[in-house]
């Protein structure tokens, strides 16, 4: 979505865009909550590695950041948190984690995991200073977040152990485990659950109907956020398979709130 | 803030406006973070009640009603949710907690919060099939939630067992616990930490300063969000106390993300 | 251990035993905290489920059970428990799970889960009630908590989706998601962290050392806990792989206490 | 208890008692669950402090530590351990906490808590160096924890805040907040569930009962643990509060098992 808006803010956007990354049933469900599953997924194919005890540092407390620090914690890893925005940065501090920079904890940690959307996060020197078989993911963006380009020096020598694992040997017999050449752990190394992939799809799907449909003039070259009734219909077409049973509003309360009956229940920012 | 968009909505708003309450630091620190700690707290100085193993139904799953239900289900309670609106019934679904009406689990619940913001959320019916020692509290809006004018009848005794806590007792004996007349508990019954009243008084008074400030036109007879900069700038402030360490972004980085060194790191329609 | 002790009950053991999996060491890490992420680990490698939301039901609430319901709760599953000692079951109360029989939610749950080291505690009448795509597997003892014999019968049929994946199918199209064969999840479809692995052999090993040195005459032929000493040398050995630092005791506070400065520190019968 | 076995020990103990303070239901209700309950709510009382962030160390990781971690925990806290028995240590590990010798954090904590059973394990030269508005308080044994005797020195000054709370305060200005003078926080500052009382004082009447009707000769002058059985009774006399149904054994259940249908489920020595 980051790109959408670049190229909206360039003039370069020649087609009216739905942002449906930052909608609220993406957010929240293919970030949060299936990446809560994956992380831990993905490290136990991968490597059958030990969650209670560990030291872990996540680097990003973004909507994946918070699901892969839930997940570790609940499973009795010591987590860390790097984060540049203040905002993150509190609420992982409310929520418990210790909020450091990457050099005060790189040389301690297990296994350390990129959720920034960022590039050059975790960079060579950082590399250098890990312990004996720490574990390095992505769980970000791309390929970016862990400059893996300055692993292929001849000093070091890759050796792969299994599919998407690789240890990377340095002079000294030091070991570094990285996972799928730093690309997406969730989706190299883990699964996506049906359920997932149901909400994403149907958001999409409906993102492109309402562009096809919508009277000449409702949408111009711009980035736009799907209206929140569709959120909604999305959220509502998914609750029956957890038989969960949704109240309805009175007339005298949908008065009161100055809503419709049948939504939308939320204002267009909420998230 | 519903109450001024109502307002703005009308052609009455006279002056600009700040909507503080749906900024991130109001609504993640003095909602989510501050209920997760005052429900417990606010229980606890009423009735002495012990959380392990009750039955506990929240309606509304809003931050505040979050906030409760996390916290209660740390503590060892079974917590089942009512919601209207799809996206937060879906969120409370993947939180591990069964959506129902409030009818299917009146009858078995030892203790019944409101969390809404709506009025007559619940009401003399309910109240009526409520358990003998059944809790009733108020964390939501206002006095509005709970239908308390509908026990003020002939067939019903009061008795005021301290402050705060009433007993309504039915012509068959049955009891229940009335928390501060139906108004707030956090408020009534609780303290609020002085963390969070500077997050929301620095907040607010940043947003006095910021509409005092504005040049003439910027701001119109509306109502506004903070302005993200000023929320991340908020934040910032609140981060030593935790011994909280921010990581910059480097110049390479903030080209790649787009986005200046010192913030503002999210688009304004974040939270 | 059970059948070392109906062994010896019936006179009928020939040399001296340890119950090496009653000591602390092995009832907490092999089975408390190493299935707390084996069930999670085990259900995702054979059916990939999304654990938020989902309804579970596990049986008996030991070590392996309490592992696994906090694991799925902490996923955001909604997990009922069964149990036939009274002890046990007011812990699943107080860890706010719903103390259930089996058939009161046999019908709407998406996973069941037995531990509970007995026979028959899933029957073929249980199978017949379950929902369609109902997934079932044991994580408690040996093949027997499962009657899988009572599935191979002609009218239903059998197809194995994958190794270790069975879909059982009712004459009406029901399937059942049935694991391993109904034997143990953990040892068949997960692995078993070396971590793990490590503490339970030393404990064996150090359990057959005590038999092969012990004088003459200190054991008779008859099952014995591990001396506390021991169990809790096997503890110190792995705290630093965690980097932990354990205090000591002063001289005076081992006086006040009555304990030996190098333990053992608890009673013999601490569990 | 532990002053029972030391009575015993050395032949001074004239009657037969019962140590019904290691009975699970004493251990785990009125330690476990109910110190997880009263640690929040006797800090609240006495201070309003915030929990969300803050750095906290407990010294101790028994029944009562792993309650007041796991609430601190749930509640956003950082929260460090101190430990003398490395099984304790090694839980604590694998529950999440880092487990450190005090003067390693001493500095730093926001919150100091003591539940070893010891003695003078916070001592004058740990409060010399903790932070400025640093609470300490005890949850464990008697008043002996803290060395309160140590604040009662000419250069330091008192000031009583309110009920149960002083400010010690040090030449340079410097306070901590010293909760219920170094006495029981959870007896002081805290209310005690009836549910736990009664789980508590059925106990205790048992074994009063089982030692009164007891056969001449069955108990000498020792210390006993309460039969499992009656363990067992105190607890299945309290499910029905919780509306907990029990499973009941089949009859060839019970045979395959080894056990009783109507108990004792598990051996004496379970804890």
């Amino acid at each position: 979505a980051g790109g959408l808006y670049q190229l909206s803010k360039a003039g370069k956007l020649c087609v009216p865009a739905m942002n449906v990354n930052d909608s609220v049933t993406k957010q929240k469900f293919d970030n949060l909550y299936c990446c809560r599953e994956s992380i831990l997924d993905g490290l136990k194919r991968t490597t059958d590695v030990m969650f209670g005890g560990k030291q872990v540092v996540v680097c990003g407390y973004g909507e994946v950041g918070k699901g892969c620090c839930a997940a570790l914690k609940a499973m009795g890893s010591i987590v860390y948190v790097t984060e540049i925005d203040p905002i993150c940065a509190l609420q992982a501090c409310m929520d418990g984690f210790r909020l450091v920079k990457l050099n005060e904890v790189i040389r301690q940690v297990d296994i350390v995991i990129t959720c920034t959307g960022n590039k050059n996060v975790v960079v060579r020197e950082y590399l250098d200073r890990m312990k004996n078989g720490c574990i390095v993911c992505n769980m970000g963006h791309s390929n970016t977040e862990i400059d893996v380009a300055s692993l292929r020096t001849p000093e070091l020598t890759w050796e792969r152990v299994r599919s998407q694992v690789d240890h990377v040997i340095w002079p000294d017999g030091k070991r570094i485990v990285l996972l799928a050449e730093g690309r997406l752990l969730n989706l190299s190394c883990s699964t996506v659950p049906t359920f997932v992939l149901s909400i994403t799809a149907t958001t999409q799907a409906l993102a492109l109907i309402e562009l096809y449909n919508a009277p000449e003039g409702r949408y111009k070259q711009d980035v736009y956020l799907l209206p929140k009734k569709m959120d909604e219909y999305v959220a509502s077409l998914h609750l029956p398979t957890f038989d969960a049973h949704l109240t309805e509003l009175s007339d005298e309360q949908a008065k009161y709130l100055g809503l419709n009956k049948n939504g939308p229940f939320k204002p267009n920012y909420y998230r």
